[in-house]
C-alpha cells in the first residue's frame, strides 16, 4: 500500500475506503504502514482497523507506537486489546513502556493475569522464560481424539498454537500429540496411545539461543518450557525462535566487527548511540595497536639501515590479520551453531596448523617471487617469504584458539573476532618480521 | 544415547535392546548417532529402526551415509524409503548422490514422481523452487469444514504440513485456510467464507533468502510457491526456511571474513578445501596491501628524517580498518535484513559522516594527549590527531558506500566487508598521514 494514497484518503475522511484497505491488508504490513504516520493520524487509522485484527496489528508495532496508543486509549479500548494479546506479546510491550503506562496496563488486567505477567517479566532477558507464552493446549492422558478436538474447538482460539498439544498429569508433561495426529487418527483413540513420549523440552532459565537451536535441529513448531520443579509453565513458538535466531546472528556479526550491539535497527539508532556503541572497542584496539608501534621503534636501527623494510609492513600486517580472522570467524560460527566445542581445541589447532602451512607456502611463494622480480634482492625475498609463513601459522593458531578459550571462561566468543585478532597478530608479525630480517641481513 | 554402549549392544547382537533404544529416540538424534558408526554397523543399525521411522531418520542423514545405504538397499527397501520420503528431501538427497545411484533411484519411482523430481532438480540452487515440496493440502472453494476435515483425514498423512490448506480453482491459488480455523469453526462453513484472500506467496525463481525473510516478517508456517503462469506448484515449510536463514547467515559471515563459503561444517571440510577457500582472497588482499607498501616507499625521505613517524603506522592503519569495517558490517547486515536499500545511500552517508566526526574527535583527543604526554611533542600530537579524524571519516564513508554499490551492481555486499575495506582504508590512511606530517613538519 502506498503511504501517500493512504494519507490522502485519511485526510479526505474517506473512512470507508480506508477501512476496506485495512481489511485486506496483512497485520504486519498495516503496522509497517502505520509506523510512517504521525501520532494523530496513527490513532485515527488504528481505530479504523477491524476489532478482531487490531490486537494483531498492535502486537506488530514497535515500542514507541504502542506507548503512544496505550496513552490515548480509553479504558475500554485498552481492555479489549489486552484481552486479545498473547501473553508473550503483552510482556514484550511492557518491557518497552515507561513505568506510568505499565502501571496503567497492570491495573486493567485481571489479578490472575497480572501475576502471570509479573512472573514472565522477571525472567532474565536472555532466558527462554522471557520469550515464552503461557497459552497452550493441555490435554488429559485418557482424553479421546474427539474429546480433544471438542476441547480445542472450545478453547483453541485463545491459544498461540494448537498444532502441538501437551498431555499433562499433575502439571507434569508426559507426552506430546500433534494436531496432525488428532486430525488423521480415529475418534476414539486416547491421548495415551497417540502421544510421543520422547519429549524435547527446555527450562525457563535455558539460554534462548539454545532453545532456538533446538527448533532448527529438530524442525519443531513449538517447544515446551518447564520450571525448576519440572512442571510445564509455557511454550515457545517457532516464529519467536526465528526472531531469536535472526537477532542473535545480527548480534554476533556486530560484535565481530568490534561494536556493542544495538537494540534497534540502523536508522532508528541515534548518531550519538552509534558512536557510543563503537568508541569503546576502538579505544581498546587503538591501545593494543600502540603496542605494535612501540615495538616498531625498537627496530628503528634496522629500518634506518634498510628503509625498504618499512614497505612490507602493511602487507605482512594485513595478511596476518586476514588469516587470523578467517580462522576465528569459522570457529566463532562453529561454536554458535554448536558444531565446535572446547574439547575439540587440539583437533581444531592441528587442522588450522596444516591449513596455515598450505596457505603460508602458497602466499610465500607468490610474494617471494614478486619481491625477487621487482627488487632483484633474493635476501629480501627470503625474509618476506619466511616471515609470511611464520606469521600465517601464528595468526591461524591465535585465531582458532582465542574464541574457544573465551567460550570456556564464559565470555562471548564473538568478541575474539577479526579486530582483536588483527591487533594481536600485528604485534606478532612485526616481531617475527624484524627478527628474521635482523638475522638474514645481520642487522643491529 | 552414548555411542559406546550402543556399539556394544550392537556387537553383542542384542537386537531387541537396540530396537527399543531406537524406538524411544528422536529421528534427528538417531541420524546423528548413526553418523558415528562404521558402514557395516550403520547398515545393521538402520535395518533395526521401525519402518515408519526409517524414512524420517534417512532424510536427516548426510549425503555420504545416504549414498552408502542406497547402494546396499534391496529394491524393496529402496522403494519403501522412497515412498515415505517427502519430495523436497528426495531432491536434496539426489543432489548429493553420484550419478549411478541417482539412476538407480529414478528407476525405482513411478514415472509421474520421476517427472516431478526432474522439474525440482532443475531449479537453480538459490531459488525457492529448489527448497519447495509438492506435497500440500489443496481444497475446493465450496468444500465445507467437515468435508475438508474428511479430506485431510484421508490424504493428510502424506502431506508435509496440513496446518495451512490452499484453496485452489483451476490450479490457481484463491485463498488460504489454517487448520486452526478448520478445528475451531462450524462444520458446515465453506472454505469460501473461511479463507483469507490476502495471500503471501513467492515464485519458483524467487531467491530462497527472500522467501525465508517472508517467514520471519510474517511469522508463517508455510509459504505457497507459484510458477510463472501463477499456478500453485508447491510450498516451502518453516523448518526449511529456518535452515536457509542459518545457512545464509553463515555464508555471509564467511564471506565477510574473506573466504569462499564451504558447503559443509568445519570438521567435514578437508584441509585442502579449507586452504582453497581461503587463498584466493588472501592473494587479492595481499596485492592491494602491496600497493600501500609501495606508497610508503614514496615517503621514505619523511621517515628517514623522522623515524618516529613509522611507530604510528600500525595504530592508524588498524583504527582506520576497524572504523571502516564497523560501518560496512552494519550496512551489510542491514541490506541482508532488508532494512537498508540503495536509495538510502545519502541518508546512510550523512549518518556515518556525523558518527565518524564524533568518533574521530574522541579518538583524536585520546591519542593526541597520549602522544603529547609520552613524547612531549605537540607537533606530533597534532599530526596524529588530525590524521585520525580524516582517516576515520574516510574509512566510515568507504565502509558504508561500498556494500551499497556492490548490491546495486548485483554483487554480494558481504564481500565488501572488513578485509577488503581494511586494505583500501590502509592506503588512504597512509597517504593522509604522510601528507599531513609533511606539511606540519615541512618535510620533503
Amino acid at each position: 500500500m502506498d503511504k501517500d494514497i493512504f494519507m490522502e484518503l485519511l485526510q479526505a475522511r474517506e473512512y470507508k475506503a480506508v477501512r476496506s484497505i485495512l481489511n485486506v491488508m496483512n497485520s504486519v504490513d498495516i503496522a509497517s504502514l502505520l509506523s510512517k504516520l504521525k501520532d494523530k493520524e496513527l490513532a485515527l487509522a488504528f481505530r479504523l482497523i477491524a476489532k478482531e485484527k487490531a490486537a494483531d496489528v498492535f502486537s506488530e508495532m514497535d515500542g514507541s507506537m504502542q506507548a503512544y496508543l496505550v496513552e490515548i486509549f480509553t479504558e475500554m479500548e485498552l481492555r479489549e486489546i489486552l484481552d486479545a494479546l498473547y501473553m508473550d506479546d503483552t510482556v514484550d510491550m511492557l518491557e518497552e513502556l515507561p513505568a506510568n503506562l505499565v502501571t496503567r496496563i497492570l491495573s486493567n488486567v485481571s489479578p490472575e493475569k497480572r501475576d502471570k505477567i509479573n512472573i514472565l517479566l522477571n525472567y532474565p532477558e536472555d532466558s527462554t522464560g522471557s520469550i515464552m507464552t503461557t497459552e497452550y493446549v493441555g490435554l488429559a492422558r485418557y482424553a479421546t481424539v474427539s474429546q480433544a478436538m471438542a476441547h480445542i474447538k472450545k478453547t483453541g482460539i485463545h491459544k498461540e498454537t494448537i498444532y502441538t498439544c501437551y498431555i499433562l498429569e499433575a502439571r507434569r508433561l508426559i507426552g506430546i500429540v500433534s494436531a496432525k495426529d488428532l486430525m488423521t487418527m480415529d475418534d476414539d483413540m486416547t491421548m495415551e496411545r497417540l502421544m510421543e513420549t520422547e519429549i524435547i523440552s527446555v527450562h525457563t532459565h535455558t539460554d534462548k539461543e539454545e532453545a532456538a537451536r533446538l527448533f532448527s535441529r529438530y524442525g519443531l513448531l513449538a517447544l515446551p518450557v518447564l520450571d525448576d520443579g519440572e512442571r510445564m509453565v509455557g511454550i515457545v513458538t517457532v516464529d519467536d525462535a526465528l526472531d531469536v535466531m535472526v537477532d542473535e546472528a545480527t548480534e554476533d556479526i556486530t560484535k565481530m566487527a568490534a561494536m556493542n550491539p544495538s537494540e534497534k535497527p540502523y536508522f532508528e539508532t541515534s548518531v550519538f548511540q552509534h558512536a557510543r556503541n563503537r568508541i569503546p572497542w576502538l579505544l581498546v584496539l587503538m591501545l593494543s595497536a600502540t603496542l605494535t608501534g612501540t615495538i616498531i621503534t625498537k627496530y628503528e636501527a634496522a629500518f634506518e639501515t634498510l628503509p625498504l623494510l618499512v614497505a612490507f609492513i602493511p602487507m605482512l600486517m594485513d595478511t596476518g590479520g586476514n588469516c587470523g580472522s578467517q580462522s576465528s570467524t569459522l570457529v566463532i560460527r562453529g561454536i554458535a551453531l554448536d558444531e565446535i566445542h572446547f574439547q575439540d581445541i587440539f583437533r581444531v589447532m592441528f587442522k588450522e596448523f596444516r591449513i596455515s602451512l598450505l596457505i603460508g607456502i602458497v602466499l610465500a611463494a607468490a610474494n617471494g617471487l614478486r619481491v625477487y622480480v621487482m627488487y632483484g634482492q633474493s635476501d629480501m625475498a627470503l625474509v618476506i617469504a619466511l616471515s609470511l609463513v611464520v606469521t600465517i601459522v601464528i595468526a591461524k593458531l591465535i585465531g582458532c584458539v582465542l574464541p574457544l578459550l573465551a567460550k570456556q571462561v564464559q565470555l562471548d566468543p564473538a568478541i575474539m573476532a577479526s579486530p582483536l585478532i588483527t591487533t594481536l597478530v600485528d604485534t606478532c608479525s612485526i616481531i617475527v618480521y624484524f627478527n628474521i630480517a635482523s638475522r638474514i641481513f645481520h642487522l643491529g
